[in-house]
């Protein structure tokens, strides 16, 4: 004995003229030429339910319920009147003449109207039950679950299998913050929550599953950005056995399916893979975005000696650069930029340290310097100015911008207005965007970066990644030259995973922790059950990671990841729903042999 | 370019004559007539690998490998001679000989042979990624990632989607013991880990999901027993608009699917049902082991005026009672019980708190009396002697023995008593035990317990459980007579699962809140979010959670759930292998706002 018999959004003229029971929620209830019309909602979506005065219970019933009033209605299946049918709704050929009509459950009046959508997020995150309602948002928590759904096919028909690891960890303070947990039997101890399942993945390759995946939370306790939570979600891979290449294509071909079985988007095949060192020469980023058709020329040599201090100072200034943006267009008359365009820009690349931004514009190359116009060009010789127009390709017409700092400001500073410049207005007029999906493979990724801060090499990517062929020696030799065998998945833009080959001898391990000067004492008290697992036959192995939320956010298009996550925290790491964090009581804190520092004590117990 | 072209323990003779390139360990090593033979083991299995002194370079390194050495070898497979095959390997027809060999890690020697099965718990857990190389532990994590694949393949066939609920989330000291998470951002206050995500799936029926689940982790500080660990996981089920009756349908199906898929088990269709108040009554459990062959005959009423005070005594205390279990063939002449196992037994019931274990041989029941041979027969009148041979179905040879005291002291001393025999020696000797699999709903139990210590009544499921339908008037005038729409799934003497259906009315909720004293400030301030939810038309809804750890350990037929956990806890809650939990920094505590009671701080930053 059933509630019901079918979804309201998939009662269609298949059951003309059958009896149907349906459950749902008054999306809308019309009274019209003394007849109640009800949307009825349920996840499937809509259907309209008839509700005549004939049947007088039943029209006494529909008078009284209001908007999200929970409803069990019984009924015929019938064809809507000519003219009244709707194209949007699956139902949409139907109605539904209602015999009975229950109320499951009544509604207060909601705080605001579901189709409402100008709702501030402190609103939605507050009544994130009835903003769950809305099916923008019913839509994509099912896109992720199919997203997962599909990967734990494929990942399951490529021998992988899911392992838990544990949740309650030891706390390794590299990185990341933790999120520590007071241990209650263990006084003065704490476990950490994972920041990723990296060395128990390991581990498990040591202890021969050969394949393994999992679907899990990981933590980190920073400070929150628009595109992160304190809790997200890792799609977590490691393979023993098998190479870079292989493992990278595994994957390739894993996000492909999921796209495809989807959303129905056919994303290249192969991806195109470019190495770090061009990602960073050609749009200062490791992450490009691929749909804007923009490169930067580099023109560090070329600058050198100009007399235009900001490009000649930045060229010979050590780890300096000067790149030039050509914008195909954007000094044309009429269509071109216009100065307030330019301006905003040059506010806008601020942001990243850039102290200006210097632009020639193109009117008519072959006049040479006169068909230049830029306030920089009187300080810049001929030789340099033909240099900047062979190199960047100039057109007349075209716009050309320069970054002259630190590389990092200009590939920072100049890799964003790239991006910005494409997405705009202008750049989607003139084909500097495409509208498509750009995935792209960056790999060769450097093992160390220097931080100048502590004058001391750190993990580019992190510390058990496993150094390319033959650059074993750079480790002890010239750490900044050695390359890991790493990898990104990036797409669009937005780096969607990414892994490594990762270290499996214990002698390599140590020469990395050397590298980073980390001494044998603290390895051995950090990693120890690491190196001791490496020790006994630890097979070549390596994975990676993807981001759920962040797929799941792209294909969706949704504007946060919050959007793709039930119930997320703000960017106070708050959840508004249940108001947790909370305080909790002194006993509590006893227990766990801990008491707060300079905070009042919720005395409640 | 793969390492390898098969897993070794696939190797068979359909791949005679071919050359196989093969990964894994050196399972063992042996020297045998100048022949060296490495059996070689993978995920899959052993392979024996031939190398030949003919092959001068493959020969010297095969000398040099031992155990647990990480190989490739790339050979060709041919039959094995006569008479060398071996039958318990898939590959046992088959030998590699082997072209080339390759060392790609060598291994110390392991602190144990990987056969050995005499490891005592900390050396396996110490020494984990050893530890989960063994086939046993092999075997058990698969099986384990086979239920859970064979659940979501289920859930998924049956429109069920998976939603993450949040894990740092709200304490609620209701229950278990909440492991806390103390927040840098909000100074004082604290995360909890989800003891469950109880409410946050039913918002989620409420919020129009319709049909949820996750494989989740919960968390309960509690201190441990032999089926507990600090972290767990909970196949997690929630669906509305389905009655009681429905949703036990569906997750039995489940459950059928899951043994019959992974195991080949064919279980009962459909699974027994009995209400809570039959399952105490003869059985004294909740969760009966219906693979033994005995009950309790309720003999309470029989002894109300009986001489022997241990029995007329509960028989008229207020909440007493007296049952006798009869041992079937107990008191047989050569075959039954020996005194010393009697008197085994009646230490044994003394852990439940009975304060001895009365018994009666029945040698000749015709003789009345004479017959009966047992020290309290002489305190024990005619009508109450015959009434115990009648009721019990006493016959020659059998043994009766008898609980009487404060009903839970009974219960759970015969209970145990009856598990005892049914698994001993002379249980499965004489058909008390029945080898197989036997299923059991226990259904209709009752929505409050009297705790004594604290005078009130306290949820016997949890506060969110629909009472059955007539029975919500009980709830303030007679809270210990209202039956719950609440239903476990047992086997073999375990709770699999268990689940209810949930209030969905704020009203009855209030009720329920009120019978347990839980005053409408405290309601609204801890389980506000949920009264809220419920006023916008929550849907009649109900569901399930299942033990995973339990289910898997139950299939494997291991010692404990240890065994099926990748990286368990000790039951001092602490992890060997990592040395979690641990101490941390004191900057770490001072960002979190607290600090060390009455314990050294770890200063080290």
């Amino acid at each position: 004995m059933s509630m019901r018999t079918h979804y309201c959004g998939l009662t269609t003229e298949a059951l003309l003229g059958q009896t149907v029971s349906l459950c749902g929620w008054v999306h809308r209830r019309r009274d019209h030429g003394g007849v109640i019309f009800i949307d009825l909602r349920d996840r499937e979506g809509l259907v309209q339910v008839v509700c005549d005065p004939d049947r007088a219970d039943v029209f006494k019933t529909a008078e009284a319920v209001r908007n999200e009033f929970c409803l069990r209605i019984t009924g015929v299946v019938r064809d809507r009147p000519e003219g009244t049918t709707n194209a949007n709704l699956q139902s949409g050929k139907i109605e539904v003449l209602c015999h009975q009509i229950e109320v499951l459950n009544p509604s207060v009046t909601p705080p605001f109207q579901l189709d409402d959508d100008n709702l501030s997020e402190t609103t939605r995150l507050t009544h994130r039950v009835l903003d769950l309602r809305r099916p923008q948002m019913q839509q994509n928590l099912r896109l992720r679950y199919k997203v997962t759904m599909e990967v734990r096919k494929f990942l399951d028909a490529n021998g992988f299998i899911d392992i838990e690891t544990p949740m309650l960890t030891k706390s390794t303070p590299e990185g990341a913050r933790d999120y520590l947990v007071p241990s209650r039997v263990n006084a003065g101890h704490f476990f950490a929550l994972p920041q990723s399942p990296q060395l128990f993945k390991q581990l498990l390759m040591v202890a021969n599953f050969d394949r393994y995946y999992q679907i899990t939370k990981c933590f980190r306790d920073e400070d929150l950005r628009a595109d992160r939570q304190p809790e997200f979600t890792q799609i977590d891979c490691e393979t023993s056995f098998m190479g870079e290449q292989e493992i990278r294509d595994l994957f390739e071909g894993m996000i492909r399916l999921v796209f495809k079985n989807t959303l129905d988007i056919e994303l290249p095949n192969p991806f195109p893979v470019m190495d770090y060192a061009t990602a960073m020469g050609l749009y200062g980023s490791d992450k490009p975005d691929m749909r804007v058709k923009m490169e930067f020329t580099d023109l560090t040599a070329v600058m050198k000696d100009v007399e235009f201090k900001v490009f000649s100072g930045a060229a010979n200034m050590e780890g300096g650069r000067v790149v030039g943006l050509r914008v195909p267009g954007g000094a044309k008359e009429g269509t071109g930029m216009p100065r307030s365009e330019i301006d905003a820009y040059t506010q806008f690349v601020a942001i990243y340290g850039a102290k200006g931004l210097a632009y020639i514009k193109v009117n008519e190359k072959a006049k040479g310097r006169d068909g230049l116009q830029s306030p920089i060009v009187k300080n810049i010789h001929d030789a340099a100015l033909a240099q900047i127009i062979e190199q960047t390709g100039a057109q007349d017409g075209d716009l050309i911008f320069f970054g002259a700092d630190k590389a990092k400001v200009v590939n920072d500073a100049i890799g964003a207005l790239r991006v910005k410049i494409g997405h705009s207005d202008f750049g989607r007029k003139n084909g500097l965007f495409e509208e498509t999906w750009k995935p792209l493979w960056v790999i060769d990724f450097p093992m160390f970066e220097f931080d100048e801060d502590n004058q001391r090499y750190v993990a580019a990517h992190h510390p058990f990644t496993s150094p390319k062929d033959g650059h074993e020696d750079f480790l002890e030799t010239d750490p900044g030259k050695a390359i890991a065998k790493a990898y990104d998945m990036v797409l669009n833009g937005w780096e969607l995973g990414g892994g490594s080959v990762r270290i499996h001898r214990a002698d390599v391990q140590s020469k990395v922790f050397r590298a980073l000067k980390i001494d044998a004492e603290e390895a051995q008290l950090k990693f120890g059950f690491l190196l001791d697992a490496l020790q006994y036959g630890a097979p070549p192995h390596g994975g990676l990671a993807f981001g759920l939320d962040r797929i799941v956010t792209m294909m969706t298009g949704a504007e946060s990841i919050r959007d793709v996550i039930a119930f997320p925290k703000t960017q106070r790491a708050q959840c508004l729903l249940t108001q947790a964090p909370s305080e909790v009581d002194e006993k509590q804190l006893r227990e766990l042999h801990i008491r707060l520092r300079n905070v009042e004590p919720a005395v409640k117990a």
